[in-house]
């Protein structure tokens, strides 16, 4: 077995080249020269106020160095992928925060025994440095009914306390007050985790073994083991089983929450979950603390500490109160802090109204008039066409695409023969045009029925009862053919209905000059041009539809989209010749 | 063959939970009862100004809804996954729009064949509705020479054409200036994706096969195939081969590019991407573009226009000048949208000067005393006794861990021993504790070296040349203590070194109150409670460090660290005793 490929340089350089280009593409971050430490680049702006610190292991990004700005930390200390940074790097940030005028320096630091050890380290170097110092360890972990001696870990609830304590900082409020504050608010904060696959360490074998649908609940965000396996359930379930184990009141871990609580959410993506399936994820999170009688106040929904690539989502309940909810909606330049809205997710109206909106005229908006029965006339005549050439269209196609042109084609025949039958037809031709586009967007399908509908939508606005002239209906086939052309993105020689209906078209615009009784030649004329359109296409290589995806030369007879286009332009004109 | 687990309650209902799970966690947005289309939910700010309709399949979260805010989107359709949305919802969502009294409306689609006739059938349907419409279609894939009639595909730059018409939109712009000003923008936009994995639409089999350890180059966002197929390479390469691709002057589907331009670089996530590869990617993608010497003037990286779960990443590169910037660092409210500086990437200065830091005293800065003689003399016996022990100490710990226990103390020992013949021992007793802190950090390894150096430290505070009564080592004895419990997480009972401490610790505390000459014989006790605390361990069962992973009834002998912790103790009485 093979350790995965990954989209990096080398195993060696991967943590300190994922630093800097993090470092470079955020503006408001600095880099310490000769360690892993993203500092604030405006350290001016920390004199006379507390600086927090944070860090662990690589692997977790955006965790640290992405809440590094004013209102969240001062600096991030990394180490190599999931182990601990050195107490020299961590010291090193400590003295940087000092020299720049800190008032004093808060330690924020996830409960692993190596973080610990070093961060207080650190701690106790820059104390005899007569640095003002403390550390507060995040335990927020709800895995363990009975956690060992070490504790609970410290997960995502820690990016809270980074945003609480980055806040309090920034409006210049006391070490002491910070810890005093964010100590309580631990009390109150609980982190579930489940994965569906394991994630890898570069260079080495995935962190643990878990088949494909099994998914593990509980886990860390190195890969340590969780506390129960299972085949992956609905989301529904799988939130609920989590949220159930976090406030189960029998475990020592648990988050004691009760109904009428407030809370905030963090759904945390492990790092390969979707981003649809995170929002399936938060929909089950909300639903499911709401069932519950708890007010959801805030939910931040993301990838906020990551454990590599791991497909699994973490879930953080934080208990709020009205200054907890300042804190956390209080301005901050941290890059990966997200663009979160102040308003309380439970109680509040996301669902708006609809538009009324009819596409197409309803009956009894419109009425018969003079021109009703030729424009039924020619409807009927062609769908008798449509009909007829059902089987023809379909041979056609068959060279070519999937030998269902005549079927659509007939489909829409169908269509508008039932609704003629139980509907007048309005006097109005725009009127009729618009309802053709909605039977035809409807019921037709396919590219055709969209590209149909778009040129009798767009040409629908060019006629009415009372501008029904020649050179009315030559704008309406013109701009019905633009429409077509720019949304469906073909042009005449590309083997479409364009080369039967673009030549027929340039035909018609003669009608608005053509003297009195010269507009039957011209439409003649136009069906000629269509049906010679149609046929030249046997020539052509298609350049759009399913067809452009056959060889050229497997095709030689014409396009059966275009030898559609002008059997319906012959069907109208011979009615008109008939008047 | 099965369709990947996903967490989600059900194919069908996936992607309007994954929206409504959204649009819940997101304040600023509300759903359009009976559609998929996420509104700004402040619409009575639209009044008078152009309204910014996007979408397209649903599966590229977080497009679009994540860009629906003000100074961005003011509606998106979501259609199913990688499926176009329906004609009425567009509608749907442009109706609103115009009712709320935008004074137009502007369509931003992505060049697919199916959103192009879809948003331009509503946008024709609007126009007959007396709305004032446009439609811009985004096409800036550059991954074909020679693309087809079809066109380049829409992919991530999509996401700057939101930003840009969105920032003109919100100052007022009209449906005219914005629609020529992103047509401009249009030409100076290229992308280009690469992939390590496959994705898989629910309930479907992946998207294409790849095998593990190959990449594609220049795929789509739907899992269409791409132009090349090779090994893994590093993300060097990987990068450079992207953007000579994507600048490639005999490609029909180039981004021109020369020295001296100015851009703005998304790296955007495909969906599973770890984000220690992405800042991996970010910082190949800078580096090469400033090689060529163009000028990076803004980078943002993250999930902005994904493919479901798939494993790669693209990189849209962007032609600014001033004006664009301006427009890209306007603000919005839209979710999605990060948190960015305004610095430029290019020239910054990023690298922090580290503070001068030395975490034990420099020969040279210290100097010999009084005590001097003792203290050496007291550290030659510890050594003694430490390397005595080694085989004692392993076979201990060989019962209960690694069986290193006596190595690393030896090991302590050894740096301390070689310290000590080429260095004087300075006066002051905090500052020979702090030299010995710094050598057990850096040379003892492991959880040991950490905690006697956090010890060490500690102490270091309490002891001075002028301070250095038996009141003054009783409180540099509990502070460190004091430090070890803290950080390290046990407390006595736990059968660690504290055992052997704290009981000797709590016999030391009675030296401030002892009366003259009674110093010694409390030393003694100590040595004696020190000595049985360590034997005592033998009925403890491990709470902490490596032995608490061994079932209590397999470990019968005394903890080695304790055990340790007693023999230094009583090689530093015995040397008091002697003077």
């Amino acid at each position: 077995m093979q350790a995965q490929k990954k989209l990096i340089n080398s195993v060696d350089c991967c943590v300190d080249e994922a630093l800097c280009g993090f470092v470079r593409a955020n503006g408001g971050l600095s880099l310490l020269k000769g360690h892993r430490v993203v500092l604030r680049s405006d350290l001016e702006n920390l004199r006379g106020k507390v600086a927090l610190v944070s860090g662990g292991g690589s692997g977790h990004e955006p965790a640290h160095g992405g809440y590094v700005g004013a209102g969240m930390l001062s600096a991030a200390v990394a180490g190599g992928v999931f182990a601990s940074p050195p107490p020299a790097s961590i010291l090193a940030a400590i003295l940087c925060l000092h020299n720049a005028g800190a008032s004093g320096v808060l330690l924020i630091v996830k409960n692993y025994t190596g973080d610990r050890l070093n961060f207080g380290l650190a701690a106790e170097q820059a104390r005899n440095h007569g640095i003002a110092i403390d550390m507060v360890v995040v335990a927020e972990d709800c895995a363990f009914e009975r956690p060992s001696k070490a504790g609970r870990r410290g997960l995502c609830g820690t990016v809270f306390i980074h945003k609480l304590a980055g806040a309090l900082a920034e409006e210049g409020s006391s070490l002491d007050k910070i810890v005093s504050k964010v100590t309580e608010v631990l009390k109150g904060i609980g982190t579930l985790g489940v994965s569906l696959s394991p994630c890898s360490v570069p260079g080495c074998l995935p962190s643990f073994d878990l088949p494909p649908g099994d998914m593990e609940l509980g886990l860390g965000i190195h890969g340590e083991p969780g506390i129960k396996r299972s085949k992956v359930a609905s989301a529904d379930e799988v939130v609920k089983t989590m949220l159930d184990n976090m406030t189960n009141p029998d475990s020592q871990s648990h988050l004691p929450l009760k109904s009428g609580d407030s809370v905030v959410v963090c759904v945390n993506n492990l790092g390969a979950l979707s981003r649809l399936e995170m929002g399936v994820v938060a929909r089950a999170a909300v639903i499911c603390l709401e069932d519950r009688g708890l007010v959801v106040a805030r939910v931040m929904s993301g990838s906020f500490m990551t454990s590599l690539e791991m497909t699994g989502a973490s879930l953080t309940v934080m208990k709020a109160n009205e200054e907890t909810l300042r804190l956390f909606d209080a301005k901050t330049t941290a890059p990966s802090w997200p663009n979160l809205s102040k308003a309380c997710v439970t109680g509040r109206s996301y669902l708006s109204e609809p538009p009324t909106m009819n596409t197409r005229p309803q009956e009894g908006t419109y009425s018969e008039g003079p021109l009703s029965a030729v424009l039924r006339q020619v409807l009927e005549a062609v769908c008798s066409t449509l009909l007829e050439k059902q089987e023809e269209l379909n041979s056609l196609d068959r060279a070519a695409g999937d030998g269902d042109c005549g079927n659509t084609h007939a489909q829409a025949a169908k269509v508008i023969r039932e609704w003629l039958q139980s509907h007048v037809v309005p006097g109005c031709p725009g009127q009729l045009l618009s309802v053709l586009a909605g039977l035809v967007q409807e019921k037709m399908g396919g590219s055709s029925g969209a590209l149909y509908s778009l040129f009798l939508t767009a040409a629908a606005g060019h006629v009415s009862e009372g501008r029904s002239n020649p050179a009315a209906w030559a704008s309406a086939m013109h701009a019905g053919t633009q429409a077509m052309r720019r949304y469906g993105g073909a042009d005449p020689g590309d083997r479409t209905m364009l080369d039967a209906l673009c030549p027929a078209v340039e035909e018609l615009m003669k009608l608005p000059t053509a003297p009195t009784g010269g507009h039957l030649v011209i439409l003649q004329a136009a069906v000629q041009r269509a049906a010679s359109g149609a046929e030249d296409t046997r020539h052509l290589t298609a350049q759009a539809g399913r067809a452009s995806y056959i060889a050229a030369e497997r095709v030689t007879l014409p396009d059966p989209g275009a030898v559609a286009v002008a059997a319906i332009l012959r069907a109208v004109v011979e009615v008109l010749e008939g008047q």
